[in-house]
């Protein structure tokens, strides 16, 4: 696998470099960490620090999203791998304005036990840490077992709602609430058709036959629901919907944001391809789509394929994924984007 | 090649609805032509209509540029082959506003026929037409034969700043003076290290061994300057970086915005690689990075590579390169997203 880097061992570092060069009026990476990547401008006292985080190789996630809007720190781990309790301790110090600290990632064992610990740190230095994991992924556990679902691109929403609850002045029990709503209301399926290497190892991440693609599978290369032969793009987009629906029933009367998010070499071309099957079968169930996000939010490195999200929204959902934001990789303005309303 | 489509020949047409039917707020189809996409929006009468284009397979250009500050309309094209001239001259009547229209594209044989036709075709109508065409690919023609030099990623930043001018409300002719202006002062220069597929095809755009690399390769897979051995992320943003440099002259006085572009499967983490070198040497040189752009801007389908944009700034390319964009794929708030400043 050909790759731009130097040392396959020094790559997150010298993204990291790169990235707060290319973005210091954004971010900076703390002098004590340099895996610690915050806001450039100063805090805002009393509002809540939002931190997301987790391995690198989902670019633009998480590193990409720090600004006004969405996030305000982000602990950047290995590649697939999640960050040690060091750099997310020294965020969590940095962005605390005494408003308290909200930890989102996906469910992941290492995530979980590397945040719990430093919310541990944290509360010694009575900074208060909540966190909310992400769940979105329909495929990593039955219904019944939601605890036990990993976290996918649709968190860029929950980020997103919580990012502009923080900023509109909402405490830290609010933020939370409507992190969590947000993600109880998201669900997301994947296709992979190709893929990922890491640096470090040079080796692909699965292995699939040319005519094969894998329903389901995780952003690591976690195994999915279902192998089976590549199909087009309308079947791919009503079996990724299909399951959507059987844990998130729609009707006439309901409102959605959607996502379609490219996992890393899959063309813009075909990620409109699967966001139009997708928007014709919501619109025969009388759903109305209200904003629409189609490109890459949440990638593997170059792995190959997509995943669908679908977030019910109400009102005050809507106004939070409506907020304006302003991130290296992510900005959106005021009430314009707004797909058919 | 595995692609997530249906009918290869309809994929570009099922793209537009697609994307049409996600971006609804800024974007709509004529109804007299399903390959021509305009802004929403009612048009802003005496504003100058701009337009850019070209084949499709590019995403997000050109289509994805369409709103406040960049595009009033696309004709699109097959994959990477030209629009004809209706779609061209029904966006062009549909976005005069009395105040003229500028085309802007890539210096391809295709386009510019095309395009010259609609031009002749709109000038019988009264519709006075201007065009400016990109060319800030240092690898395609030598210095002194400038106006062979096909257009690639940089083209982005002529749109930008040209959309910037006519948002403004400049008359057609200090539009064009602005956008050549931009293109003028901007080099390009590419790498490629794995092909894309064309849908209707299936077959790869070109060639490459395993541990070869093409540097000055065209973003439809045209001839590049040199093929060597794939060598490290430092390795190649310096020698695009010094290609440009022989071309584009810096030294400690001067202020330029830098774009990295990925040309569609290679990984964000790459191209902060290449970011992070080109913004040490041009430290080294004293020249003042302004304003940076490094993801997706113009891409070749699922190619693999990336190209480093330099653009010479004076104070009133740097105001245009700096002002508000709101469009699908790319939005830009005001004054906050400078590099360093």
């Amino acid at each position: 696998m050909k790759k731009l880097i130097n040392d396959p061992n020094a790559a997150v570092d010298e993204m990291i470099e790169g990235y707060a060069a290319a973005y210091a009026s954004f971010v900076k990476v703390l002098p004590q960490n340099k895996r610690a990547v915050v806001r450039s401008a100063p805090g805002t006292p009393g509002k809540v620090g939002i931190m997301i985080g987790g391995g690198s190789g989902h670019e633009p996630a998480f590193m990409g999203l720090i600004g006004r809007g969405f996030a305000d720190g982000v602990p950047v781990g290995n590649v697939f791998a999640s960050p040690p309790p060091a750099p997310i301790l020294e965020i969590t110090r940095a962005v605390d304005q005494g408003a308290g600290v909200l930890y989102m990632y996906g469910n992941y064992a290492g995530d979980c036990m590397n945040f719990d610990m430093a919310a541990e740190l944290a509360a010694m230095e009575d900074i208060r840490v909540e966190t909310v994991l992400i769940t979105d992924d329909v495929a990593s556990a039955p219904a019944g077992q939601v605890d036990r679902r990993r976290g996918i691109a649709g968190g860029f929403l929950v980020f997103k709602a919580a990012g502009a609850a923080a900023d509109k002045g909402c405490d830290l029990d609010e933020v939370v609430r409507l992190a969590r709503k947000t993600n109880d209301s998201l669900r997301t399926m994947g296709v992979a058709l190709s893929p990922c290497f890491v640096p470090q190892t040079g080796q692909p991440s699965f292995v699939l036959s040319d005519d094969e693609m894998e329903i389901g599978l995780g952003i690591h290369g976690e195994p999915g629901v279902e192998r089976g032969k590549l199909s087009t793009a309308n079947e791919v987009a009503d079996s990724l919907l299909d399951r959507i629906l059987q844990d998130l029933p729609l009707g006439s009367e309901d409102r959605v944001a959607v996502m379609v998010n490219g996992l890393g070499s899959t063309a813009y071309m075909e990620l409109f391809l699967v966001y139009r099957r997708v928007a014709k079968r919501l619109a025969e169930l009388g759903v109305h789509i209200h904003r629409s996000f189609v490109g890459e939010y949440m990638t593997s490195l170059e792995m190959g394929g997509c995943s669908v999200s679908v977030l019910k929204l109400d009102d005050e959902l809507a106004e939070l994924i409506d907020a304006p934001a302003d991130t290296p990789m992510y900005a959106q303005h005021e009430a314009r984007q707004k797909a058919g309303d």
